[in-house]
């Protein structure tokens, strides 16, 4: 497997969640980071043309817009004003020059799995036509089981893979993301599907903390957890991806660090461990 | 599917840890309580013969001896170690009366899953003789993904069954816990798996609170989460399996309260959420 560079590094603006966009941007490009993934709160107060324009004066590559999803609701009026949002987003990544969204589909507490996968299916049924209107994809992410409460009721790639292909469209995937998915016994092999049929659209990589403390803001640098990512990587290059990894690092203990240190951290991590 | 009663109650004596092994023996019974599955640290300073012959004059049923497994080590020292561990819990087990020791199965972060799991299959081949001799079954637990870095590699129970099933023994069953399981949409699927081929040895309950705040001691009663308890419950008996519902809760909140109060809530909420 290929030595990785920073060629391929691209960071999701919340892994340096107190940094402005334009300073996300400029610490970025400076540090030899080719990509960017922006989320919905980094465009506040400057909106997505202009951060569009931002990003890409700087050098850099708008590789996705995050996140969009959380479809299930018990109510109609819940799911026909989440399928709005999402359509706001898509005109929003649009603007921004993003190839791609990130859809965390969701999940209701007060319903069964199925029902909340269900709803989740209507809902990408319903964006879909403006999607493929405003060329921008649909990335399904399998989340983490321990999420499956209420943040998405889709927990394993095998149904991610299963959720995309319904719709057998070029503008419904995957993202594959090592926190969600490192333990399961079937990801080599889910990376395989998506990766044959054209759905693996993007791949996101941070680490487990072995003593995890809060399950949603300790997420670990890559190399500070039990994650084997070169291992991981090589099934998704087998599969035929040679995009960007994407670092997505929420971490309480890494926010509070000196964000200049910390992305030297993420690079240097970046070389060595991806 | 029938209404339930306590007499298909049984209470792990980790659920009220503040108790001794006889203030829990004597209120379970009270309370009409007619199961006990017996933690290793309950019967401290006691003794497993004495622990037996206490619980039965009480007129409780030993369901289960908890806990052993933890196989994976990477040295063979540390494997050995396990193993030697596990014959002492079986040799304790016989001597309370417990027809089964639940296994949780354990993982190494500085290993692969595979690797772990091959150990644990090293792990259960070594013990089994002595398991058959003395009498006593080993149920296999799949353990929630996000305890597969140190805690188990077993993680869903097609998985737990994949195991159990490499040994063809009467003495090798799986245990489900729903607090483990409940997320997998495999999950009535390989319930009946294991209930077709005589593996289904043990079912836990508790409950998912939607905002888990501790990824060990937050486990909620039953009806304070999001399990559906009386569908997988319908699963497991349409399996086959008419044993005893075994109420196993790790909680801060819930040991911080009076006991005997907690223990009314448990006794209520089984008969109402079970």
């Amino acid at each position: 497997m290929d030595h990785i560079t920073l060629d391929r590094c691209c960071i999701h603006t919340i892994t340096t969640r107190p940094w402005t966009l334009p300073e996300a941007v400029e610490n970025y490009a400076a540090a030899g980071v080719k990509g960017i993934s922006v989320w919905q709160n980094a465009i506040e107060g400057i909106g997505p043309h202009r951060a569009g324009e931002l990003i890409r004066q700087a050098g850099l590559d708008v590789v996705s817009y995050v996140r969009g999803g959380f479809f299930p609701h018990t109510s109609s009026a819940g799911r026909a004003q989440a399928i709005d949002h999402n359509k706001k987003l898509l005109e929003e990544a649009a603007a921004l020059g993003a190839p791609l969204i990130v859809l965390v589909c969701g999940a209701s507490p007060d319903q069964s799995l199925e029902t909340s996968r269900e709803q989740i299916r209507e809902g990408i049924e319903a964006i879909l036509p403006l999607a493929e209107k405003l060329n921008v994809k649909l990335a399904i992410e399998p989340l983490h089981p321990m999420y499956a409460a209420d943040r998405s009721a889709i927990n394993t790639l095998g149904q991610a893979n299963d959720m995309a292909e319904i719709f057998q469209s070029s503008y419904v995937g995957v993202a594959v993301d090592v926190y969600h998915l490192w333990w399961d016994g079937d990801l080599e092999k889910e990376i395989a599907r998506c990766g044959a049929n054209g759905n693996l659209l993007a791949y996101h990589v941070c680490d487990w903390k072995v003593k995890t403390v809060d399950m949603l803001n300790d997420r670990g640098l890559m190399g500070e957890g039990c994650i084997n990512l070169k291992k991981i990587r090589s099934w998704v290059e087998s599969a035929g991806f040679d995009g960007y990894c994407e670092v997505e690092i929420f971490s309480d203990i890494h926010w509070a660090k000196d964000q200049h240190q910390f992305l030297k951290e993420v690079t240097g991590a970046f070389i060595e461990k991806v």
